[in-house]
């Protein structure tokens, strides 16, 4: 894709909505210029708000659709701000289910302009299904106890900090966001459902005996619309080390009428899941976000949540992943 | 699709892979014209073997590919005899998930011949994530220890059951071969990962309080390639009851290098998930495929596991599942 970025917020009023343009700004400041939102807009990632043709005059190649649905759906009222950006001269990127590439006008736009429309949750190869194989090397995949609770944030965090003690490490992309930060991955939920453990299977190859593949988990084993995903991904990636994701004031699925599960039970449920494919399995760690916390109270939640777990507590963005990473290499 | 059927095995040489075709023949014995088999085949439905063309003679509207196989390929030397079905004046049928329309041999013989090419596991429709609320209605589920283990037929028995009692039921089909029989229904499988449960609740709509959706169950939770659809399935089937599928004699996974779970485990990872939708499943029967067992040993071996689950136990081609309904409607 070519850089730098304009980011593209729609009108989505909740930042939870937003988490693909937040997911770049934060691990990819460099390339992005700007944010461009719509009226009604709710949220604010502290970007220069610019149009698609300012953006371009200010350098811009790439306008990045960097909002997620449920369903993954391009609104029809967006269509006309993706024309824009290409009538601007600026590449059209997003991660939807929908592709843009099958909207009429967009295609058109494209077609006119001959500009690039990059779909990125589309897979862009086959897979065979999983075939249950120990690979060489070592996996470690985040889970949690619901989506967009950090468990890309948390494995992108864990890799930097395996590579800053010198350990080989990669990161390997399970989203469209994670796609777009890392520049390669597969969007696990956009698989065939008969090839989610053999996609995962291919994610994380045979590898050298110390290196770390870390791997971005997805939903949630306690999620009704996403479970199934989160356990083809799981046994697929065959993962020795798990950290659980977790937001502690969260009380309920993001947008679903279930509760948050507690986080004893998500953790016997993922360690029982990944023991089918790599009975080694356990858990080395917890990874809070409590960026919708009282500060003053972040520290005695990590308390509680150690001495409920008898694991590791960490906020990646307030701590640090080291003690984690203490107990995953010890 | 064109009645009556000419059942395409192929070269396959284990029972299993022809499971299609072996369904076709047992609920539908009287659409089914022969069986047509390549050499090298190991396989007979002890049916009469024709060529295309014998079959088109016989009366024949349409040959089924009645044959399954990991990743859902077509294999190369298989083409011709497609072609030939085509050239016979034959209309072709499979459950792959490569699309005959797709290879360009058969697409050239469909626009030459005009006849119709059914790619029966492609979804025909779009669905949404599952959203996990409750529908009005009885659902039961069938799951399994393992793959080809009896989930289809059990369900499709259970449906005759309870319409025997004058119960209002529906067999909702989530395979190719399921579909075939019943002429409706999705291939869970094949639809893109993030819609498995959203699929599975377009499957089994709001009923009346008294109706059974009977829901043919896919794979196995501890299955290391196919969980994950299993997982979806069980979530957005929302099952008040389940029937937990599994043949006695086998040691481990058909094709793989792992061993069948034990039943209590089944039944006890099979309810966890179910209640994460539905707080009320519960299992309430066992139903064994003995096929392959020696007659004489069969009823210690039911005895074992009634007296192992506290469960009623049938293999329902030997023994019907008269004792299954009992404790369900009970």
């Amino acid at each position: 894709m070519r850089k730098p970025y304009l980011l593209f917020l729609g009108d989505v009023t909740e930042f939870s909505a937003a988490k693909t343009a937040a997911g770049l700004k934060q691990w990819r400041r460099d390339d992005v210029v700007g944010q461009h939102r719509l009226p009604g807009s709710g949220v604010d990632l502290e970007l220069t708000d610019m149009t698609p043709a300012q953006a371009a005059q200010a350098g811009a190649g790439t306008m990045i659709v960097g909002v997620v649905n449920i369903g993954g759906f391009v609104p029809e009222h967006w269509v006309g701000t993706i024309v824009d950006a290409l009538d601007s001269g600026l590449d059209v990127a997003a991660g939807m289910h929908q592709r843009l590439n099958d909207i009429p006008a967009i295609a058109a736009a494209r077609e006119r302009t001959g500009r690039a429309v990059h779909d990125l949750r589309q897979p862009t190869r086959g897979f065979a299904p999983g075939n249950g194989r120990k690979r060489t090397g070592k996996r470690l995949l985040t889970v949690g106890t619901d989506c967009s609770v950090g468990k890309k944030y948390t494995a992108l965090a864990l890799e930097a900090g395996l590579r800053a003690r010198g350990i080989d490490a990669d990161f390997c992309a399970t989203g469209q966001t994670g796609i777009m930060i890392s520049g390669r991955g597969v969007a696990i939920d956009a698989v065939v459902a008969d090839f989610i453990s053999g996609a995962a299977e291919w994610l994380s190859p045979d590898a050298d005996p110390d290196h770390w593949h870390v791997v971005e988990g997805q939903g949630s084993l306690f999620h009704p619309a996403y479970a199934g995903v989160t356990l083809g991904l799981i046994h697929g990636s065959q993962p020795d080390a798990l950290v659980v994701c977790h937001e502690p004031v969260r009380t309920h699925l993001l947008g679903f009428d279930y509760k948050v599960p507690d986080l004893r039970r998500c953790i016997d449920a993922n360690v029982t899941a990944a023991r089918l494919t790599n009975p080694d399995a356990r858990v080395v760690g917890i990874s809070v976000n409590t960026s919708r916390m009282d500060p003053a109270s972040v520290a005695a939640a990590v308390r509680e949540i150690e001495a409920q777990t008898g694991l590791p507590c960490c906020d990646p963005i307030r701590h640090g992943v080291d003690r984690i990473l203490d107990v995953l290499l010890n």
